[in-house]
This record gives structure tokens, C-alpha cells and sequence, in this order.
């Protein structure tokens, strides 16, 4: 018997989470976060976008004289290893620094580890600095933690690195090493536009900003993405209109319209 | 008495901005100027469209080596200091030496100067240098002036700097210490999309490129960006759209929907 | 008499470059090819849409440390010179050593060479190390080939070169120096969208990825970008929509359309 079959649903939980994600976007409209971004020349647009459609105050600065202000005067902060270069290594350095001083919250986004040793490397270095959250795909997991992304090896990866596991795919499954999210919301033109997991962790990062439950923030801002990225596509004819219409139903998202859709299980973990 | 009280609408003045609005229009698109711009990462994409809706060929080269050609080779050159790095400051020396020896005119945008000291002190030291135009927010102001960002103190920081100043809020002025342009057009939706306001200065610049009348072509610039966002939002569903719609109406923006939606004011100021 | 006179039109060649082109789809989106891209900051958003449109999956990184495995681990490279320094100087050489050690198909795309001579040397440098086809527009190869961009300089440079030039404009001209195309298809819209020509070029990346015969491969792509354009401005209202029409033209592209839509005119070149 495999151990994921003692992954027990629980009832009742997934009416719980739909409407703690609901309560989540209230509390974003109400407080207008700010989030810094280390992230990718590729994704910077369309990230600051997506959080300012969340209702965050997004900032972008890598320069080493300025970052620290930047992170110390923001309520979380998202280091993504995308177009990873000196100058994003350096300001990386200097940002997580700040933000374990300042207890501000950061998010890890692993990109294309899967593409090139160093950046692996560097990932574990960065895992082994407490992020809250690691946000990857199957084939980032499989690079970092040397293991298929079964749901026993995320939680096992989540308790060993003291970190909140987001894995984004067909569903996202997100894991404390106590509890597991299964959200199963979403569409695939979300794969077909640039950038939309980097907006997935930007998300949990403001969610991070302003709840400490790294893993319910976590879960409600897939949930929240999820569900937008389902009505925007009920608008596109592709991934171009899609990208367009997903910014649109983020900024238009409301608590109903996720506690109608939000497809989201909870399950307890021995 | 506050000295603001001083300041006195122009009876007829109003008809007369948007008319000149409407003619810079038509000059835009008769000299297709070449706008050269230093400016962030996240907005460098949706300024190069803006620029080419309002019929500028836009370049973005930051390189040392390349950079004075460019720039000698440009009819307005932007300087934005949104994600200011070591490449950029370098790129900034260089194009404004370039600019001041070609008296190619320039503007200045001091992205964030409110967020952390170093850039506000290289603002500072760019604004002796001359910009012709200087369009920031509020708090940017504020940080830069020291002072809060009313009317007089707008007038005063024209005067003692000996530029333009474009202050973007929900309504825009513009001064250069001896006359104010009040605008009142635009759209809430236009501060929830990123790099809006860097636009907005680079379509300053495009208008500078062919006005030598630095306060004109800022009002006009505000004017047409303001207009362009009322009519984008009529078609939006939200931030998506909205960014999208903004690019379509700048490119098919013409000289009588111009007049008939501007609602600036003039006001001499004492 | 002009040689020009000399390239005779190929009864029955353009139905078999359209088919060439269809065929061409449909091995795109069965293979799924890796193309790494050195492209500008304006471009690389739109760049990466356009490719995984095209059922591709782009990567962007400039690292030194790590552009190589992700060059050996794509199936055709782009280097495009826009917003060029010494960071993608740095990438683009051992990008294409990796590239010609590991038998990477990659094409050059010399944007605004006209404008600084540094970066027209830069790209001679470059054509020297045997790109399969240099994409650019008719400023870029008149300050290149310091020639006019007539049929016959662009056959001659192709062959002193020994490489593929592709030419956009009003027609796009595909030459290997014994075989040219001239393609009909496109829109205006597509000069009024930042990053188009460097999409062009990405995409010419991607068939290279999947299609030895690099005319063939250039001459397909082009095909498919402008009977795209054509399809998206039916549905546009400005530059703005176009660009993301665009999108999702390439995205839902098929055979029958691209055959239906095709004007490509095959040549033979004394």
C-alpha cells in the first residue's frame, strides 16, 4: 500500500477554504500590500499587472543600493530564478537578507532548475534560508528534490526544508508537511502564456503579506488564479486574449464567484 | 489668504489647449519622431507601443557604447528611473551629455524616489542638469521637494529649478512657474496598470520632440493620454483590457474627439 | 537589363511552399521544439507568447554561467542584437559556440544596426560565424551589406555569407542565393507593435528547429506570422488588440487557413 493512500479527505474543508481564499481577497482590497519582486526580464510586466490587479503595490528594483529599502518597506517579497543573472544573484543576496531581519515573508519560484546546475544549486541555497513557500512545476520538483513529485515526496520535501511546497500542474498541490490542498481549478492556456506560473507565486506572496498560514495563503492564491484563469477563458480565443482577460478576472474577482467555483480538497497527512 | 487663491482661470484658454493639443497631433504623425528612452524593465514593452501608436519610432538600447549614438540620433530622449541599476546610471550620464552637447530636449521621470534614498539623490543631481520636463506622482514630489505637492509649491519648484513640472494625479498639473494647466481628464483604471505613468512621460517627450514650448507640449501630452484612457475604458472589462484599449484609442485618437472630451484649465499664476 | 530580370517565377511553387508551410505547422506542434533566445528587453514577452503560440517552449535566460546548457538543450538559438550590452555580448558568444559545437540551428536578427556602428560591427562579427539566416529590415541590411536592398544584393549577400537572408517589408524576400520567395502576406498593423520583427525571427528560430532546408524553413515562418497578421487585423481595433489577435491567430492556426491565405511566390535566381 502506497503512503499517499493514507491522505484521508476531510469534510467539510474544502467549504472552509473557499471561503477562507474569499476572505483573503477582502482583506488584499483593504490593505493594498506591498510586494517586492525579484523576477525575470521575460515575466516583470505581466507580474506587476497581475498584482496590481490583486490590489498590491508591486515594486521591481535590483540594485544593490536600493533593494534593502525596497524589501524592508514592503510586506513580502518573491525571488524568482528566471533570466538569473550576477546583477539578480547579488540583489537576491541583499533582499533575502532584509527580509529575514525584517520578518518579511518571501516566496521562492525555482524556475528551470531542471535547465542548468548552477541555478539548482543556487535554489538550495536559497531553500536552506527558510523561504515560506517554494512554488515549482513537476519537473522543477523532480530537479530539486531528486524525486518524482509523488505526494509523499512533497510532503517529506516540505518537513525536511521546514518550507510550504506549491506545485503547480493538471492540479496544484500544496503541502505544509501536515496538511494538503488539492486545487483543482485552472485551464490549460494557463500553460500557454509566458509568465503565468511567476504570477502564481507573485500571488502567494501578496496572500503571504497579509496571512501568516503560509499554506493557506498559498492555497487561496492558487485557488484565486485558478478560478480567474477559468472565467478568462470563457472570454479568449487563445492564449493572447486569455493573458488579457485573466488580469480582468483577477481584478474583478469577488468571494462568490470563488466559493461558486473553487474546486479545491483537503486532505490530512499522516 | 493662501497664494493659491492667486491663481485665476484664463477665460478661453481651455478651447485653446485643446485646439494646440489637436494640432500637435497632426505634427506627431506628419515627423514621426525618434524617441530615444532609458526607462524600466517592466515598462520599457508597453512604452515602446505607446510611443508607437503615437507615431514615434521608439529606442531602448542601454549600452555604453551605443547609447550617445542613439540618443544624438533621437528628437526627445526619456530618462526614467524606475529599476535603476549601475547599467542605467552609466546609460543616464552618457545620454544627457549627449542630449545638453545636441540640445536634443529631455524628460525626466523619478520613478519610486519615495522608496529609498540613493534615487532621490540621483534625481536631485539629474534635475540640475535641466530636464525640461520633470512628470512624477505625489509622493514623488514629495520626496523630491521636501514639501507637500500643492499648487504653490509646484509653481516654486518650477521656478527654482527652471522646468516643467507634470504632476500626474486624478487631475493632472502642469507648471512652469509661470502658468498652470489643471486636467482633468483620465480614468481611475489608468493607475492600476504598471508603467501607465512612464507612458505618460514618454509621450511628454514625443510631444517635446516637435514643441519647443516645454509647458504646451507636457499639457497637450497629458491631455491626449487622458482623453485616450476615458475613451479605452468605455471599452474595458477591467486592468487587461483596459491596457489594451489605451493603445488602440492613442493610435486612432484624433484632433475633434480631443477637443470635444478635454476638460483641461488654464490659470495664470502670480 | 536588370539581373533582377533574371529570377523567373516556378509555376506551381507557391501551392508547394504553402503545403510546405502546413506541413511545417503540424511537425511544430508534435515535436514541441526548445528554442533559446538572446532578444532585447522590449521583446521578450512578446517574443515567448509568440513562441509557446507556436507550440514552443522559449527560454531567455543571458547568464554566462548557464546559457550553455540551456543552449544544448534547445533545438535552434536566436540572437537578436536589440537593447544590446555587455551582458547579451557576453551570452552571445558562448551561446554560439555552444550552438556550432552542438549543431544548434540559429539565426541573427540585427535590430537597428543603421543606428550605432559598434552594433553594426558587432553583427559582422557575427555573420561571420555562419548564422543559417540573418532577419532584418531594409535600413538594417542597407547599413550591413552597405547596399541598397534590391532582389540582387540580397541574393549576393546571401551567398558571400553563405547564409539565408530574410528581408521584411511591404513583401517579405527570402533568399538562399539560388532560391528566392517573396511573401505577399502581412498587415500594416504589424509595423505599429513593438518586438513583431523580433517575433518574426523567433519564429523563423523555431521552424529552423524542425526543418534542415533553412529557406524553406524562413520563407514557412514568415508565411505563417503574416497570414497571422492578416487574421488578426479582421479582429483589431489599433495596434493594441492586433497584438494580442496576433496571439491567438498563431495559436489556432491550421493548414487549410495557411493554404487558403498564402501569397508566397517562388523565384529561381540565375
Amino acid at each position: 500500500m502506497r503512503n499517499t493512500d493514507t491522505i484521508l479527505p476531510d469534510a467539510g474543508a474544502r467549504d472552509d477554504m473557499a471561503q477562507i481564499a474569499a476572505a483573503l481577497l477582502v482583506r488584499l482590497r483593504a490593505r493594498v500590500p506591498h510586494i517586492h519582486c525579484i523576477t525575470n526580464a521575460v515575466a516583470q510586466n505581466f507580474t506587476a499587472n497581475a498584482l496590481l490587479a490583486a490590489s498590491c503595490v508591486p515594486s521591481m528594483t535590483l540594485s544593490p543600493e536600493e533593494i534593502g529599502p525596497f524589501v524592508a518597506g514592503s510586506q513580502a517579497l518573491l525571488v524568482n530564478l528566471g533570466t538569473f543573472d550576477r546583477e539578480r544573484r547579488e540583489a537576491t543576496d541583499i533582499a533575502v537578507e532584509t527580509a529575514r531581519q525584517g520578518n518579511v515573508p518571501w516566496v521562492l519560484d525555482p524556475v528551470f532548475v531542471d535547465r542548468a546546475t548552477p541555478r539548482a544549486d543556487f535554489a538550495r541555497k536559497l531553500i536552506a534560508l527558510l523561504p515560506k513557500v517554494v512554488r515549482l512545476n513537476h519537473a522543477e520538483f523532480s530537479a530539486l528534490a531528486n524525486a518524482k513529485p509523488t505526494r509523499d515526496a512533497l510532503v517529506a520535501y516540505a518537513r525536511r526544508h521546514k518550507t510550504v511546497v506549491a506545485l503547480s500542474g493538471e492540479t496544484d498541490w500544496v503541502t505544509d508537511g501536515k496538511r494538503l490542498a488539492i486545487i483543482a481549478n485552472g485551464h490549460p492556456l494557463m500553460a500557454k502564456v509566458t509568465a503565468m506560473g511567476c504570477a502564481a507565486s507573485a500571488l502567494i506572496a501578496a496572500c503571504l503579506a497579509i496571512e501568516p498560514d503560509a499554506w493557506r495563503a498559498s492555497a487561496a492564491a492558487l485557488e484565486m488564479l485558478g478560478v480567474a484563469g477559468e472565467l478568462a477563458a470563457a472570454k479568449a480565443d487563445g492564449p493572447g486574449s486569455f493573458a488579457v482577460a485573466i488580469i480582468d478576472a483577477l481584478y474583478n474577482l469577488d468571494g462568490p464567484a470563488l466559493i461558486a467555483q473553487s474546486r479545491i480538497e483537503i486532505a490530512k497527512v499522516n
